[in-house]
């Protein structure tokens, strides 16, 4: 069973304002919430369907599960087609970032679409990319969009919301570098073992600030005629070039 | 203005069926109709709003323009975010492969998000992969999701519905690779110079079927932790590596 204030406190948390306000965030799909269990993240509550406890071998009573019906699940979805399980979670405090790690970072300025940030989260779990810095225009990580698309990657990948050019200032990285349309073809780039990679915004790409910054501008080369790539595209070859 | 009939009718090309029964597709957004007008693609109706008639100075009785509201737009719109320019596009008449092609090929085995392929072909456009053949269960490249996700680049790739193990038999490339979990290190392979590269379902991958008709077998090398890539980073990386 679901009461209306918790379908209106769940439904709330689609918005940034009420997960600051108290403090944690919504994550949906049956597959992260069986990992959001086996993990250290604070659970604070989950509704499920029996089809979701039955298939995973759920332990209702360990979990504290609030069992509710596909329809109720229907009510506080903020996805197209609702899966059988919906955690609240709390917002983690934040890390410290690792300078001393033996990887490349990334850092997003100004991402605004939060499918593109979840596909770049889940881009960068893949090749072992365990930072992320966002600027503080990026779209928020515990958007419920973003959360789905990284499609559980958000549980191993750390998150820093920042000033990116205070950041750069700093001079923690070995080398800082950029994705641009006028750099130098990235596939005949060699890279420093770590560093900090920077790619910008959908539309107007890195600010001409945090460019002017780097110590190296990188390309994509054009070979046909798109105006440009999807930026979880341009990450994901950015990505694959800087870690190996 | 618009009548009732024509807010069906448009409304209706959000479904297959009716793409097909009527033979035309939506496309939405600015800069798509701008390209539409500019090339020589069948438009059939265009309705626009006077912002976007003055910003772009199209000739309205040249190009035969239906002027709307942004109110009227937005109950013919299936984006979430009307923009101020939607054209109904005749379905161009299948073209012939062209099997001498200099550079490689793209096949989609089952791709079921619109989205998805609309990356996808806009990454084909970007590295000048002209040609994209799709399986007959993937998602239908007019799909209005699929023609916003590829950002115009639907004019300048040609797309051929086929059976793809029919298309593999015909011995027209010079190789077939395919994109597994369990193939050769991408990153260390050095490829024809031109060929078909096979990329496959989201969840499942390309079929048992096919990958055992392929000549070569390669994976993106898994660093981290994520359980997939999705797929449309997975072809950009494809990409990427089959034209350098």
């Amino acid at each position: 069973m679901i009461s209306k204030n918790q379908i209106s406190f769940v439904r709330s948390l689609q918005q940034k304002k009420y997960r600051l306000k108290y403090g944690c965030f919504v994550a949906e799909g049956n597959k992260i919430v069986v990992e959001l269990l086996n993990s250290n993240w604070a659970v604070e509550q989950i509704f499920a369907t029996n089809f979701f406890i039955e298939k995973f071998k759920i332990d209702v009573k360990k979990n504290n599960i609030n069992i509710v019906s596909k329809i109720e699940i229907e009510k506080i979805s903020g996805l197209f087609s609702p899966t059988d399980a919906i955690a609240i979670v709390k917002i983690p405090t934040a890390k410290i970032p690792d300078f001393n790690t033996v990887s490349w970072s990334l850092a997003l300025d100004d991402i605004q679409d939060p499918g593109n940030l979840g596909t770049i989260i889940r881009t960068a779990d893949w090749f072992g990319v365990k930072q992320i810095f966002l600027s503080e225009n990026c779209v928020d990580v515990y958007n419920s969009k973003t959360i789905q698309a990284s499609m559980g990657s958000f549980l191993r990948v750390n998150f820093f919301e920042t000033n990116l050019s205070a950041l750069i200032e700093e001079k923690k990285f070995k080398q800082i570098a950029v994705a641009v349309m006028d750099g130098q073809n990235i596939f005949n780039t060699t890279f420093e073992k770590s560093g900090l990679m920077i790619v910008g915004n959908e539309g107007n790409g890195v600010s001409e600030k945090i460019i002017s910054m780097a110590d190296l501008k990188i390309t994509i080369p054009k070979i046909g005629q798109a105006e440009s790539l999807n930026v979880a595209v341009a990450a994901g070859i950015v990505c694959s070039c800087i870690v190996k």
